[in-house]
């Protein structure tokens, strides 16, 4: 059950509300983020929601059946749509674009990506500074440095930044720099980076976990919100099977269900998800059609060169035709 | 190694070819199809290719290195395109829809979905007589009575005819009533079954397993091939996972890679991929734009009342306006 | 529902039974076995099973709610035990041991694997002669007359046979070599051969599908029970799933609960479980453990010269141990 | 390549093999442990080991081409065998048993389950303080609180404790009340976590991921080692797979083949592995067959009323008597 509490209620009035629904044998949590205050409130007996829904100070009332709440399209219809500033909203009215390397490497690699993604009308970049490698001798990143240049230099040129956060302890250190933290698949059940994340207020990007069920995906989302962050978009990266022909297995099915049972934006990882250069444009078209609200891909100017994910990853010749796909199917998908 | 034999060779030439090609160590299969003579041999012996290749009654000859070779796109890079009769052409250079009910269950069923499917110049009808059913006790479809009425309205109307088939015994007496045969998710390794289809001549479309490899489902269809029979599509319909959200993982990962492995015909299933009705629209169109040269998905007048997969079935209203969608999507990426 | 008739009932009275469930709104299935005479009613209407149950020439009635009836142990609760002549009793009780190679090669190789059989007291052969091959251009086994080879020499020997059925138009041809047809993992929803085998009073060793549910299995065991044939061994042999390290995962999970769920005895397949050589005795002995009643494994005289899976077949020596230790370990089961 | 150093090496001889190292072209890891100091360096030019091996201060050298190094049975052939203190020793040589709830829950719940380990002779107690939880609203453990009163308990009755860590920052918090930290699945590539845990000193017991391939798991043991931190216990877990039959797939095939793979102790969860108390027992069994050092399991005074997994804890009776079994079945491995 969601009680939405008036902006700026009383003390007193919140704390009738509080000991009204734990009368009801209802424990609630409270939770305050940009856009509002709430109460979550988790039980199973059944009453009449009127009786909380007509008290002082109570906007409103849901009753969800989820495990999730919050970020529920059962009492959200409309569309979360998440304002990176100047002019550059991720949600439902709008297809995003992210593009840019795996790994941040150099002043000049950051310099032509930008090059690239300004000329093509795109307004976000993505750039690994902290890798999480499966091997402890690989290269990890270059760190708050290799940040900071991204930042400068995105700056500049009005490009908004993505990249992973992997620690709790980097949030502060990373935030000034960040436009969007992404959260990846390996610390997709890392539940104390959610809950830091939530009171951080900074968008989050959250990929499914590497075999992370659609209903874990949504829970950890809800970690976010119920922690005072309603800045949420969620990613379908790829799940891992049996199949050897290719990385993961992108599964588009997530798309649809996932935009049926939320309100988050829904952004699609064709590099990941194959794992195949050639075919990342025929899996980026395909997302569109999905009703995927972004996609977010790895690009570089000499993939062969690549520290790392070279093999998934597409040139500027291959990203310019698939900027211009991706817009054309996105237009026709409008015009349904 | 793939030996292409020149038409109407005399036994003698050919029997030359043979030995020389024993003489090397490599193990022969004579193959002849609808479309030609070849000589499947398999070794591992390094040669001199001219060798065999400049024997008198050699047209051509093609090293394939994969585990399977005649329907591999490495020697033959024209995609295969298969001709139903009267104008219907299954392959590259169309879009094929073929649509009908899980089940056939009377004959006012078949005409409303007919008229449907003309009222929207869909040529191909799908639709089920024998069904396996993981349970005895469940409804095992209309037999060969259904079957032969099926056949009596859809060829009144030009429609052709997809359907299964479930073992070798019933290939002889479907044969005259069907225009293509499927081969069930079940049996796409039932090898006794690929080994009489490929004897059989008449157009197959052959399901990938249940949780079948790219790999196992391209030698399934070399099992039809090296038979005899080159009329042969692919289709995706969904892998099992460990996600309860859709009844399987669509993997539209599977559509880009086969096409560029083997020059057959990729359909796509999203009925049975995803399972749920809501959700056949935008995976379809995801399909479409992954590079699909078709789709195969259920439609019923009143698929509340379907005799099975109601749940995963399209309404003819529905159905409409996906088939004018597709066509759609189609036409965008043809223009790419 | 389950209603055991009384054996030999004279017709009018079985005619009443059946027009009295029909009457409920029941689906009724007679099924006639080596055992008895069963009706299998499916329906959902409550209703009192005694009206029923006090009809003439009713022995007894059972409700059962899974999807499987007569293969449940929530009406038989001894467990179904084997005979398969000469002494040699699979089922609870007795700790069953088959072992051959995968693949019957010649008259040596058998007589080699018939003289270990019989020093270690072991009473089950396996070997194939049918073999399902990935590939068309594979091995695929010896045939009729190499069957024929394999039982004159186990019969002069009081060895038992196990193998291979792959298709309808086998099992008479088959029957007669035959003390124990194998049901192999391609086939496991190859319902056409599960409704024959049903027919043929033959006992069937029923392998899980290769991403076969145990609902699934279950449902497969009731197809061949359902038509008559009630001597049924079910086989744990590995799973697919994204673990490369390993040819398959051996689920050794599904013993308890199969146990628990099914009267059929339970054997275990660690060759094809893991696929390692080495590791099929700890496979095997963890397979004792779970509460297996068998174990079915490759052994070859020369495994690194076998025709098929040498990978994980063992040789002599180690078969001799495994047999040895499976012993100790089901003696120690055993005295729990 | 690993190059062991002698201890104690001046600053000066370790400055020179680095040097050298360096100059053949491998990127060098240094790193130091409670048991000793080595390179690991990492690169892929053949040249003459013996170079290297005869260098002032090198004890000795292996080259080991797997991902991973430090924890491999190829240059480390005697298994590592963890001390706890007070004669408790966990590796090859022993079987450990550690079993508790799966949440502490109070004073009495922790008193109870510490008499009955005592009454069994059993020296490991697990229970969780910080629990990771799907949904942000469930119980998420008593915290540091409860740790502080777990371990007085223990420590007055001799009983070591294995909880879990889930962030960096606990670590500190943690280290003074606790024997052995275990990092969860969900955990099991947070690469922060893993480095913090290297440098601690502090016994690890890693689960492998909920689909995490023995590969992954072996790395991420490499993370631990190569920070410093030898004393690594491997556990397996349960996979995720397709099956609904049970919670996960525990899977037994990982215990010999990472008893192979490396020098790590082993160890085995039922409980967590196949989610359903009445199967723990044969799980358990068959784990001690198939290899495993040991087995943590979920034990309760009163499962039923368990805050969480009641569903997969045993009540003491079964405790008692599958330890007991397992003891009998441990004996009987060391026989053979």
């Amino acid at each position: 059950m969601i009680i939405i509490l008036q902006q700026g209620l009383p003390a007193a009035q919140k704390a009738n509300v509080l000991e009204q629904v734990n009368n009801i044998g209802y424990k609630v949590n409270e939770v305050e983020t940009q856009a509002g205050d709430y109460l979550v409130a988790i039980g199973k007996k059944e009453f009449d929601i009127r009786t909380i829904g007509q008290l002082p100070g109570v906007a409103d009332i849901f009753m969800v059946t989820d495990e999730y709440q919050l970020i529920s399209r059962k009492w959200r219809v409309e569309p979360t749509r998440i304002d990176l500033g100047d002019g550059v909203v991720v949600g439902e009215g709008q297809f995003s674009i992210m593009a840019g390397p795996c790994s941040i490497e150099s002043e000049q690699q950051i310099e032509q990506v930008v090059e690239h993604l300004k000329a093509n009308n795109v307004k976000i970049m993505r750039g690994g500074v902290f890798k999480p490698r499966s091997s402890p001798y690989a290269f990890r990143g270059m760190g708050l440095d290799g940040l900071k240049m991204f930042h400068r230099i995105c700056s500049e040129n009005g490009i908004k930044i993505i990249t992973e956060v992997m620690q709790v302890s980097q949030i502060e250190e990373m935030i000034d720099y960040v436009d969007v933290f992404q959260v990846g698949a390996r610390n997709s059940q890392n539940f104390n980076l959610l809950d830091a994340l939530g009171a951080s207020q900074k968008p989050v990007l959250l990929k499914r976990g590497i075999s992370g069920t659609i209903e874990e995906l949504l829970q950890a989302a809800e970690y976010i919100f119920s922690n005072g962050n309603e800045n949420i978009m969620l990613c379908e990266r790829g799940i891992r099977s049996y199949e050897k022909a290719y990385r993961n297995v992108l599964d588009l099915n997530a798309v649809p269900v996932l935009k049926e049972k939320t309100h988050l934006p829904v952004i699609v990882d064709p590099s990941h998800g194959i794992g195949i250069r050639d075919y990342v444009e025929p899996m980026s078209l395909a997302a569109v059609m999905a009703g995927a609200d972004g996609v977010i891909y790895e690009a570089h100017p000499r993939p062969e060169e690549a520290y790392s994910d070279g093999q998934q990853t597409v040139n500027f010749h291959a990203s310019e035709r698939l900027i211009s796909r991706m817009r054309q199917a996105y237009a026709l998908r409008e015009s349904f």
